[in-house]
């Protein structure tokens, strides 16, 4: 068994560093999961003793968030860039929307998006290929000439009631774009958003939105699971279409590609067919680490605390360190900032590896560095980066 | 750390045993990848170190079953049912099938499918819930009373060239019947096939398929991942439709949901976004393994092996163990048998457990017991197993 030599502080946007204690106890069990004389990866998830891991996840997930009764929440697997079509489908085949009016020509019922950054963006273009009448209430690039921050809600551009869902991205990872509370919509509206990226770090009122879904593998759990919270009415549809009806005007196609159904997984209790056995594994134990170590309220004092110290450093330099991000909107979760040049950047990434800092490179989209702090990450890493960040500015600041 | 007091034989259908030799490297390096000082599932997939990872894992598998160069490998999330859906959608969009005359009033050129048990049952009621022209070349619950086997050539009801494709199952793990060889069909049509609970038991001739897919938890990796093998010329599409043309009458939805979408991952290398580390890593070092310890042709003859010896003790119980499937489809992997009672195989199953056999009761929606003997399963377990049914019916023979 090999342990690392030197403490490593892995800074990375996801997959992200995971608690010390989860990594510990995967690594204890792996031949031998409970006394099965099996790994978990080699049980059948048909099997009481996987039943009893997937029943221990949703509860403990369920109580994290507070979820409400009347949600159903479900585990499955492709990633929040399946939600991206999944949404599409389920929503525009609820009740609800099936019975909105629509504009005219258009195919389906006005579906609004806020395009605050590259998920956001990915999100709205998918529900546009998929045939869905798309409004942008807000282009943050297009308004303030980069993903910066999200526009005034004064030239926001809502359809109101006739909107099927209005969907927003909590916390745009690649750009550290954060809009923790929801936006103001019409009630009768709901509101459906990836929070992949920083869920678990506040707590969060689920009776407000319509959907909630999130990879796992930021802040809750290992890549292969995403995780979707959907109200109960929002699954109610009109009499089941079947095969000949697929040309129906409703929807360029009303039945919903098998495993992209939210139904099929509810019905199943998200066990339709094998699930990613070890990504359910580690999110359950993290959820129950999460909730051991005192909760979203205990992991946002967390989140305050770590990601002050950097936007902190990131003020006292005089300009050296730049974030890009308007101040109203900045990410407790990702933390994106520049140097004056990029051989500089280049400069600052070498010694931070040097210094066993890991994963701080920005996405390749748009460069610079990128600090992710996630709940997992210990406050020492923090404090670690910012002593670099001071002694680096020392040495190089003009 | 714990270690099993017991050597357990796992005979499960899916998730199932894995070689010891990877589960001791997945706990040697579940704190530390390669020296990296992190996880494999702390990394992001756009580090050097995972780009390495996934590279061996595709250079292995294309070894392993000496896949040709105008194949493309791709390995994706959700599981084979998802590609159920992924057939559909992509092999319409190919140029070659947009070519094709359809019936009268059909929505789809005609896909052929044959159906031989649970799995190709599924996915053909897929195709046909998608809008596909479903013919059934073969229905064997239908012609034979149960899923039992193949009925001969002479009954099936080929579509010939005018197919879009040819799509089957290569061993039905609930029912234990197995095709290791494609069936014959126009040389214009592409042959689909379902490998998941058989690959990698035996040398296929790839060449002869247009796609081949399977999920990797049985014979190859850890669940969360499938691969999808595809002939190039199988990705060629008429002219990209843009959501104006969602409701074209060639095909419902010409429109591709985003992660449903071969060429997607394809252009992406399979990291279009974040894969499931961690059955991506188990499943690169079982592809490692299998070619180390003699590849395809060493797993048929042990495959053979072990199911001859309890193909053979069913053989030779008089009665008292029957094997429902017919001869000559009868599966390597998956060994259904049944006892004069269900109170019998009760008990059986009970002694089985005290022996510490695990997982040997039938799939749910058929009963009795079936004894998966997938690759990694020592032939020791199958002398035990076998040693443990002469002795049962010693004890209850009438």
């Amino acid at each position: 068994m090999t342990t690392p030599d030197k403490q490593v502080w892995n800074f990375g946007a996801g997959p992200s560093v995971l608690p010390r204690a989860v990594l510990e106890q995967a690594q204890a069990e792996m031949l031998d999961y409970q006394g099965t004389g099996m790994s978990i990866i080699e049980l059948s998830h048909r099997t009481p003793e996987f039943q009893a891991l997937q029943d221990r996840l949703e509860a403990d997930f369920r109580r994290l968030l507070s979820v409400p009764d009347n949600y159903r929440v479900i585990f499955v697997q492709g990633g929040a860039s399946t939600q991206f079509s999944g949404v599409v489908y389920n929503l525009l085949a609820s009740r609800r929307a099936q019975q909105l009016p629509r504009a005219d020509g258009a195919a389906t019922p006005v579906v609004d998006y806020l395009v605050t950054g590259g998920w956001s963006s990915k999100a709205a273009e998918e529900a546009r290929k998929l045939g869905a009448d798309v409004n942008l209430v807000v282009d943050s690039k297009k308004t303030l000439g980069a993903y910066r921050g999200v526009p005034d809600a004064s030239e926001w551009r809502l359809s109101g009631e006739r909107a099927a869902y209005v969907y927003y991205c909590a916390n745009e990872t690649v750009d550290g774009v954060e809009m923790r509370v929801p936006p103001q919509v019409h009630p009768d509206v709901p509101i459906v958003c990836d929070m992949s990226s920083d869920i678990m770090s506040y707590p969060v009122d689920v009776s407000r939105f319509g959907v909630i879904y999130a990879g796992v593998q930021k802040n809750m759990g290992a890549a292969g699971l995403t995780v979707v919270i959907i109200r109960d009415d929002l699954l109610e549809r009109t009499p089941a279409a079947d095969a000949t009806t697929n040309t129906s005007p409703r929807f360029p196609s009303t039945y919903i590609p098998l495993m992209l159904d939210w139904t099929v997984h509810v019905k199943n209790g998200s066990l339709y067919n094998t699930p990613p056995m070890f990504s359910n594994y580690i999110t359950a134990l993290y959820c129950a680490h999460t909730l051991a170590e005192g909760g979203v309220t205990e992991m946002e004092r967390r989140a305050v605390e770590k990601s002050t110290l950097i936007y902190d450093a990131i003020a006292a330099s005089s300009g050296f360190y730049r974030c890009p991000v308007d101040e109203p909107y900045r990410s407790r979760m990702n933390i994106p900032f520049r140097l004056r040049e990029e051989a500089l950047e280049k400069l600052f990434l070498q010694g931070a590896e040097a210094r066993h800092m890991r994963q701080l490179k920005g996405h390749r989209s748009v460069g610079g560095i990128r600090a992710s702090v996630y709940n997992a990450l210990p406050v020492e890493a923090v404090h670690a980066l910012v002593a670099y960040m001071h002694e680096f500015r020392q040495e190089h600041q003009q």
